[in-house]
């Protein structure tokens, strides 16, 4: 039960279409809102690195089979012999998007009937060898910028957000207000929910949809999420539980359409405990972070190893 | 044929065996010469940031069949509808080392009949499951350090190194003194030979092993440069071509000995023309650079997109 | 409950290794049981073929993820255009072990303490790159003998197996002589133990190792049925159940020690319910049976899709 | 330089146009020329059985990288340990069509600009989850039917066919005279040009397409072997040179366009040195064909081992 009054529907379809983002950088831009990180604001994350302690937001590559990835990663190994010595080498293999593996969502990713990023139609965008626009080639020269952290469970006071009581945009204004820390164009939130305390507290409970094909219930962030990434231009979401659902609203995306609507990045299925831990430990909310996506032309996002440097 | 003396066979074992770093960090340490990057040196290379301009290291993700190919990546598409909209994914496969896939090298990728790094058994360490030492977990928290431009090319006056003439490591030290850069403990040089001008002189010539296994010549870096590394406390390689072969002293592995001798990191097949170009249209030789591998635990390395950042 | 007394431990190993084949066709051969499947037998086989109606005893290659499928099969689609036309073309990529491929196993699939097949090491002979003994490819010319349905569920006259009620050797004798249909050196026994009726009777439990990796319950055949598979040199069983969980004798491998001990082919996860309407309408319980693995050097099985035919 | 006139173009279109087999069995007909395998067919080859000699028609998997195996099969081990014992699994992979992997096409492999099989639009019919008409699952109960060699390089007494001079279709009826061996309504032809022994002469010529996509030059069958196919009711072609190249008539599918002109089934890449020398042996040019292909649904054809059985 919310705090303050559900959005309605018309305002969410106000957010994702009279507040997008189309042609804001250009009709053909396929770079999104990731044009806010500019290379001043580049620099200024940069020097917000003063202790040099880098903490990894990746979760392992998820290799094992289980009710909440139903398609393990693969990892093969081979040994080859030479005169005096030898090498191992190995195969890496991953449907990456889904609930388990820390990943980065290109442009082309999502669309609702209106289209994907920038309008553009995914039966003409889409095909058996990749995307022809917004492919996370786009972003090959990797994402770096301030990352601010919103943690929702320190703000609660809770271990971790519940299915009964989603993220609002205005819980996470505020979580800047009360720590005193304002979001800037072009930076990337990690809004840290608490998701493996929630694993640890629901351990038969897959995040995300179980097998079967039913109605998927999961903690996670309304879609009144949106309003707040769309006020202060934020060009990253770094989470680690995503949507909440059901979203309430009978919309194919929540959350997720702030990629086709604003131009975002998002990193899903972030590793946000051990952050939330360094955060409290440096007693700070802000530090560089890195995101270095692989460069596959034409791919609909990449696994990622993102880093936040204090 | 080499301006000075070529180094004798035992001298080369000499630089693997007696100046090694086994047990520099402990007997069980798995770091190597990462632990030269420190938190000083990580926040000094934040510093090099001072006009916000990024470069991709990275080649584009190999998909492409060819002679200089032989395992093409694999990248396999899946749009999925849904009520309103839908979504792409896709699937990403590589047996990533070899000489098209850019990507870092673990500990445990090689090793000589005297073991991997620090000593380790590959025969117990390398498993069905991966490695079990050396892993490139050791590396998840990522690579932030000073990365060093030694551009081959342009001290030689030549488009790119070729088969006749491979880069020695008194030519490394030539380089630094010319450009007034020294090279400092914890640094990732970053040698440019000028691998993709050559591929273009010779179209039909793969750079490393083509298929049938015979004998094979490829123009690159001769194993004296892991004095310089060793002497320089060099931390990371970031090469666009390899090591120069045959490598002349019938011994398994000449700078890749680095791995399991000095305990560095390999980053193989960069791209390093744009680089190149960055740095003179920068006119700088350092710069931040970030390396983020993919967090697999027990895996030999990880394709990786490394950035430059000026 | 067992109608007659269950096997002791000491008479379970007696039947694993007192009787094993070892050495009977010479200490390399790697063909194992299928040395029964003479010429002789395979012309008399093709006999059996009256009507020429053939019945696949496959299931669908496993796709889809789901609790009693940990590993889904991969199929990614490509199509290439050409001036005036253009193909389509695919990748399968499968790890076909497990409970839902319908596969066979080769000789070097298992083994317990004293070896594997024909007493060779594991550690020696399984490597890397696939088997140096006991490999897929010692059946590349494919088995075509004898197949007799041995229908559990119509002699029990209830739908399936179940847990409570393994299947023994016993019931197996007692189901030849009831139908007076003898089994012959070199056959294929098709064991139909009602899999599907046993999974629409239990639609939320996986056959199978569940995730988690606790203990395992699963209803099939008690390891008292090697006992009936080597006094009649039974060659091949094709089941659709496998072995029943719990054994019951702390032994590594139950009916599947078959393999290494007596060296048959086990045809596992076959789709076994329309054979078993097929004999019941042609009423008959022989038939021609194929099986044709593919050709994979060192490969430890194959997926596959048997034929019987009437 | 034929012997006889080569078709002109609009012979052929006539060919490919106006003798095809759509509406032959019904407009959604999805088994096309294999419903010329009757029951009875199926009875009548495994009466050519005799001496119960079986011969595999299959290749190897083709692990092996190299210029004529753009995407080698992949093959990937594990071992698992158990108390008291063990097993070996492994995964395969493989993007199957080329020619390399000995396969089966299903009838949604090739088009051209009026259609697939029936007339089957494949924008429509070919998506990211497979066929959804003419897929290999078509297929499931396997082919079987009497298979005819037809030995060109014994009739030519030559040991290959070679690009000066492609098989025609006047050449298969000449080899069926001479060796008094008529084709019939649904029987598997089994084309065997000596590919091994042309590949021996030309050791460093791929057979079919090299990297670099310039013009493919290779021997093989001339598109005029469709008549013979048509003529004779043909079923199934296995072959092991594929269609000549270049076709020399600006189409865009040759000898393959039988695929959905006539609703053939081929059999690529085969393996027929061994069964063209068991021809020889056993003074026969008749036999048991075998073909049991993948039950994958969707799928455009499945590598296969199929067996000729004398």
């Amino acid at each position: 039960m919310p705090e303050k009054p559900l959005l309605k529907k018309d305002e969410v379809l106000a957010l994702i279409r009279d507040r997008s983002n189309w042609g804001r950088w250009g009709k053909d831009d396929q770079v999104g809102a990731l044009n806010l990180v500019t290379p001043q604001k580049r620099v200024a994350a940069t020097r917000l690195v003063t202790k040099g302690r880098s903490v990894s937001l990746s979760r392992e590559f998820p290799k094992e089979p289980g009710p909440g990835n139903a398609y393990p990663a693969q990892h093969y190994m081979r040994t080859v012999p030479r005169p005096g010595g030898g090498f191992a080498a190995d195969y890496y293999g991953v449907f990456y998007h889904g609930v388990q593996s820390t990943h980065i969502d290109a442009l082309c990713h999502t669309w609702d009937e209106r289209g994907m990023w920038n309008g553009r139609d995914p039966e003409k965008e889409i095909g058996f060898d990749g995307a022809t626009f917004g492919g996370i080639e786009a972003w090959s020269d990797g994402i770096i910028t301030r990352g601010v952290m919103l943690d929702v469970p320190r703000h609660r006071g809770v271990p971790s957000v519940t299915q009964d009581r989603p993220v609002h945009g205005w819980e996470l204004e505020d979580i800047c207000q009360k720590r005193g820390v304002p979001v800037e164009a072009g930076d990337a939130i990690c809004v840290y929910s608490g998701r493996d305390a929630w694993q640890r507290a629901n351990p038969d409970m897959p995040y995300g949809r179980p097998f079967g094909g039913g109605p998927v219930d999961r903690p996670g962030l309304h879609v009144s999420c949106l309003e707040f990434i769309r006020d202060h231009d934020v060009a990253v979401l770094v989470w680690d539980m995503l949507d909440y659902m059901p979203n309430g609203y009978d919309i194919p995306w929540a959350v997720h359409a702030g990629i086709f609507a604003y131009g975002i990045a998002l990193l899903d299925n972030a590793l946000l405990e051990p952050l939330a831990r360094a955060c409290a430990e440096e007693n700070r909310d802000e530090f560089m972070l890195v995101i270095s996506p692989l460069r596959v032309k034409g791919g609909t996002g990449s696994p990622a190893n993102p880093l936040a440097v204090f």
